[in-house]
């Protein structure tokens, strides 16, 4: 009888392994041979789940983007909300990975009709889901031009943390992130509670 | 007599022959024979001035910041700073060529002991400018601050721009942007008109 392998967790795994390598060594240094022996494949296995670098960058994303989709940041509170947004930050080890991930992959998606469509795509996705967790607490139609300022503070703050960790603490990003969406959340009509439901004012 | 050369215009037309190019193809697949060609060089001549693709895209950088450090943003209205600030969005060909070139430096710099650093001392000059630039508007203790939330916000909205050029055309960048920093400027005091000088209130 044929050995069962669980196809999809094999293919976690490897995705977790060639994570770790492309933000260890960067994308163009990152050799075949090493995801091998941390996975315990061969090389000719692991061609089979990516056929090149391309593949191996999407895979790594794929795995980001589940835990990012996962979260639904918008709390009860303000507080609270920016508190959950900043856990997207590049705050520790495990997210300065992802980040380094992302910061490779805009690089390389500019040049690449396979890469370009899927950044929009994913942000697509990373927008309508903040979008919809805004929704508990402003107005429809503030929700998706918000999502858009809270993505692009984040970039913008996570870009400088990845390439200046040591000048960008955790407590800096933070700092930083609440300056910014604080009156952004103002302006939204965000003030901590839920907005007065329509005719009950 | 031997011939008289301007070193610094000949570096400086190679410098932007070099950027066309990596906007163009992407770092890795940039040629030396392409440049030498666009700048009637020969490649040994460019190798000369660019050792390896590093030393390339930091004089393309070197390009693109004294274009940045000239400008000074701050100007007499909140409106027309916010278009100032605009400016330095992927709003045209050029500037977009110039984001290019700062997504791939991001993506190369993170793993490069030469690039990481040079990242560190670009951004400092440029909060460090902008912030100088702000004391025109907004008090001292608040214009680094606010630098950096200037920054952030450029960078976070540049990069979406960059990747998705055909989804943010100029007038959504310029909608995020005003939508982004009018809060911020509210907050920071930064209300379109000089503030109260100390002991005139």
């Amino acid at each position: 009888m044929p050995k069962k392998v669980d196809h999809s967790a094999r293919r976690t795994e490897i995705a977790n392994a060639t994570l770790d390598a492309i933000a260890e060594r960067g994308l163009d240094d990152v050799r075949m041979v090493d995801i091998a022996r941390a996975t315990e494949a061969t090389t000719g296995q692991l061609v089979h789940y990516f056929p090149d670098k391309d593949a191996m960058l999407l895979a790594a994303l794929d795995e980001i983007m589940a835990r990012l989709l996962a979260r639904n940041p918008a709390r009860a509170s303000r507080g609270d909300t920016i508190g959950e947004i900043a856990e997207a930050l590049p705050l520790d080890a495990a997210s300065r990975r992802d980040w380094r991930i992302w910061l490779q992959f805009w690089g390389r998606a500019m040049h690449n009709p396979t890469l370009g469509p899927r950044h929009e795509d994913y942000y697509r996705q990373i927008t309508a889901t903040l979008a919809a967790s805004l929704r508990q607490h402003v107005i429809s139609t503030k929700a998706n031009a918000l999502a858009d300022a809270i993505v692009a503070t984040v970039d913008g703050i996570g870009v400088r943390a990845t390439l200046e960790p040591n000048a960008w603490p955790p407590a800096r990003q933070k700092q930083l992130l609440a300056q910014m969406l604080t009156p952004l959340f103002d302006a939204a009509g965000f003030g901590g509670t839920r907005p007065t439901k329509k005719g009950t004012i």
